[in-house]
């Protein structure tokens, strides 16, 4: 799970409990001292092999999470028309750099608070130099405060890149931008301490006490309700206070499609995501601990090829032709439906959840193009719908966990994201505006945004 | 070698001998039960850090034998023509997750059964649960349960996808997929079993024995024979009994270059393959092994090196022109040439192997041009060719080796390919059809399959 | 840093002295012999658990380098006509195999010489066989000697792939395969083995001496100067050699801009070279030292969003709208910034260098369209301006380091490597010509060299 290592709560636990005791006694205070003199001496423990190991699969998560980034610019862009790409591209850029900055200057520290009080802790700017021993040790975590930043900080980007896809095709850049900007830096970080950061959700006993005494809590492996249900209904909300696109729906109540304009974009996207989710569910076991990335390895890509048959068998039989993208939106919703459980749900079960995932999926994506919520890239579905699903299949197929548990700190996260972002949205609109003109969308975003097109020896043609 | 560990081989053939001896003594049983007396005991020992690293590196190679599948529909998409795009990569999503959950489900019980016959075994829902310890730790191999088999799943997906790239843009997709099904789940497992199984081909004698007095056996390290020359003539068959694309072979015998629709998806293909060549040969290692992993990086990078020299060379000679997509085949007829041997054969042979693939596959790509073989993107020449080519190197390069056995041995492996498929599809043929019609086919494959297009944008503008 | 590690510098001193000593005394030569009998005692040592982590690092360090290739592929044909896309990935798909063969057989040894004369060593067929024991042990390296091979392999062929991007759309294509082959496979390991291989820059005393009385030395971590700058400052020569496109300069002066035709896949390019960079900074680290590899992660990381925050800052003021391009190349300017200091430079300044090397990219490509240096992808300003910035920068945030020992480097290998392109070129320009007809030009290298098109389905309907 994403909570940080059992040493490193205890290490924080510890620090608020020091903090009084150092006051009587130093010698008490000594034992939370870093348990190495130099970082030479940690080198030359005998757990330095397995430190290294585990912190090396912490980076190389990193480093796949980060390629998700590719996979939602690809997914994106490939699933809407060719005269607004560069204008996604530029979002999909815009919000990891803009992100990866803002988690570092705020929102790690934010999320993560050496003192937590359970609802919002102020960040502050981080800094951990060459030489803090501590924090770059086994005295911290199974990895280093820098790993520890690094992986934390691809996570928090994705958020705002989910509602990127909800609102292509009409949303203004500039207000985008600082939609986007605000929801990484300081609202993904509340909801994301409510459980990681040791909050309240960690410790709901509503669902009654383990065995131990303990308070069952709510469980969210990687992120179905943290990342994907934040970011699923941030969008809803989006798209509620942004309005369809310009001719989706007709006046006599008909659905038009707009479609995409590459579907190899959109296969390489879901690919990429795939291949990043063994970043992002396994590098979540916060170790390379071989039962728990090799079990989270099974579970995600069961639940993914699941989600794909189960979104391929149901609209087939719906829409009467096999559909490519509703395939591989199938695989995405597997992929998010596994997330909340991939270390405890059993092989059958997370193709069970899987199969449901990819079902419900596409029956998401017709009844919110039923109700008119534009959303071209499956966004709400696949997030916000499976991002619900999968954190409740914890509660339905793990014995020790807590339906009652999942069902309350899911809504209350999708409940917190949608009201932030309609906040947020109609704050924006009230202000600046929200939506490019008329003229702009029908002409496309990336020649009134950007003054440029994505491809100007194919698209000439056709004026 | 993929073949068990000597570990693991050695566990399963004492499971045998143990049944036996079991009746007669309990004691002797004691000494093969799992090492540990629980997961905990065994993070505490002291092989705990080497089996996480080699565990891992299993891992990393799924993920990248994966990223081949994303590697192989980028390259057999952007081999045809953009009007049957939606269909090649539906396919290629599908023959992924089907073939995942059927091995999960058949395949793999049956490619590595416990108490193996030598021919044929049947396969078993496959089951190991969070607390069987004896499947997680090194009692079982240098990795997880879980980890040896997300490695094999990537692996079995790919020999229904090499087929998938021959029959391409004129095969009804319903008899595709209930092909491809049977031939991962049921088909591609016989063959395997045969050598990483631990059957009749690992221990094949016609070559003589070794000096311990053991059997040379046929060796196949990676699966040059086992998954390509598997995939290859498998192919052949099918392209046999579907026939060639309307108009690609004149009446008066000459052909009529079909053109891909995509350079760059092609070139992204091979280099994701390329990539992914990394995990599939490294991985082959079954550990991290510094001299074994080391070796084999560098052996198959410069077989691919070499591979699009040498098909650049030969094919600027023929053709007078230096074709792109001859040197990109060439890269993966090295990479399908070393995979036999990466971890025998010496560097300056690696070169020679491949850049003797690599004219091999331009020879090969005219040659079934001439017998009028149509395969879009020359899968049956890379990997069916290039297979046994790389197979009888390691007879021909490597001392140790036999070239008898590696002859009887790719030949078996290929035959029984070539007759499996044959029989299935001439089935397929005689119930559902293989073939789809001539206006379909005409028309493109993405609206009569699918009734979508890959480029709504780009390509309205030719109708 | 990517210097050989401590003990393979001083093997390699100690190489020289015993053989001298080694006259006097053969029991002195006893202790430069390898530390293990053999491979398999190795395994057996207390430290193999982490040489082995460390030695996979490298290794995957060295496909994530090869990716940088597709990275390379992806940006330049994006950035370029779709006329010349065949033409530009014929070219990176030979760079990388020809670099590899080349660096094999002769710029492998010739880069790290056993006896180093600081200017220019001899390089001689690679030879490890697999019985070499001290060579595939801690006596070597923290890794094996293939590891090292193959790891810096897939770096010399970067330098080379900088220039294909600065002189597309113009260039002979076989003249451009002799200028790559013999810059990467001569002329890149000079400057290489200048610092890398022991040479005088890496014992420059110029800047003074340290606490311990041995020289500052230059520093160049990961190669802003030796890779970057390098190709940077070489492509500058040939585009100086070469002239601008047809049609690029008007007579009055003005600048036409010539419009990439993908950019999608130019975004898919930068997004892989930013992944392939945590291979490129992080495996100089050369081992998996979890605060080196930790660390360098995050400066990276921080420059390279910085540097597209910088680049599309300033690009927005100057021109007045978003430029994806220019975000983009911020992306690259501020990773080939952080290079040189990626281990050293601490965290609030990496984001000073990105948000400077961001800026820098956007002016220096202003510049170079200004005084008619035609760069279709702004290599010359990505790498060679933003190598420079980034190799001073470590002069100016480090204290330890010098400023002049900096800038003599990096001054010292851009001009070596602009003269030697530019007699390089200038010698081929006058045997065999450089430059393609103004008919080809026109028209498209694609039919002109190959014969062939990137496009045939969506390029038709232009003509």
């Amino acid at each position: 799970m994403k909570q940080r290592s059992p040493n490193l709560n205890k290490w924080l636990k510890m620090t608020g409990i020091f903090t009084f005791l150092a006051l009587a006694s130093t010698a008490l205070a000594q034992d939370a001292a870093p348990a190495y003199e130099s970082y030479e001496a940690f080198t030359e423990s005998s757990g330095f092999a397995l430190f290294t190991i585990n912190n090396l699969w912490i980076l190389v998560s990193a480093a796949l999470v980060f390629l998700m980034h590719l996979g939602f610019s690809c997914l994106e862009s490939g699933l809407t028309q060719s005269k607004n790409t560069v204008n996604i591209l530029f979002k999909n850029m815009s919000i990891v750099c803009v992100g990866i900055l803002g988690y570092a200057l705020y929102g790690f520290n934010a999320m993560y608070p050496g003192d937590f009080n359970g609802i919002f802790a102020a960040g502050s700017w981080f800094a951990v130099d060459n030489s803090d021993v501590a924090m770059m040790t086994d005295a911290y975590a199974p990895y280093t405060w820098w790993s520890d930043f690094i992986f934390q900080a691809m996570f928090a980007a994705t958020a705002a890149t989910i509602v990127s896809g909800a609102v292509a095709e009409r949303i203004k850049l500039s207000s985008f931008l600082i939609y986007a900007t605000l929801l990484v830096t300081f609202i993904y970080p509340i909801t994301g301490s409510w459980q990681w950061g040791g909050g309240w959700l960690s410790s709901l006993s509503m669902g009654g006490m383990t065995a131990d005494g303990d308070p069952i809590g709510f469980y969210d492996f990687a992120g179905s309700s943290l990342v994907h249900a934040f970011g699923g209904f941030a969008a809803l909300a989006a798209v509620m206070v942004l309005g369809p696109r310009l001719g989706k729906y007709t006046k006599d109540g008909r659905v038009r499609p707009i479609l995409g304009h590459s579907m190899p974009l959109v296969l390489i996207g879901v690919f990429l995501l795939w291949l990043g989710w063994y970043g992002f569910n396994g590098g979540s076991v916060l170790s390379a601990d071989p039962r728990g990335v090799s079990y989270v390895f099974v579970t995600t890509t069961l639940a993914a090829a699941a989600g794909c048959v189960g979104a391929v068998t149901l609209s087939w039989i719906l829409l009467k032709k096999p559909d490519l993208s509703m395939g591989l939106n199938g695989i995405l919703a597997g992929l998010v439906g596994i997330t909340a459980g991939a270390d405890v749900i059993g092989m059958a079960s997370a193709i069970v959840v899987g199969l449901i995932a990819g079902a419900l999926v596409v029956l998401s994506v017709l009844f919110f193009d039923k109700i008119k919520m534009d959303d071209p890239v499956g966004a709400i579905s696949v997030h916000g719908i499976c991002g619900i699903w999968g954190t409740l299949a914890v509660g339905i197929f793990v014995a020790e966990k807590s339906f009652l548990n999942q069902l309350v700190g899911t809504l209350a996260i999708s409940a917190f994201a949608f009201i932030v972002s309609l906040v947020l949205m109609l704050a924006i609109k009230a202000i600046t505006g929200i939506r490019v003109s008329e003229e702009e969308e029908t002409e496309g975003l990336d020649i009134g945004e950007h003054g440029n097109e994505a491809y100007p020896d194919f698209t000439a043609a056709h004026k």
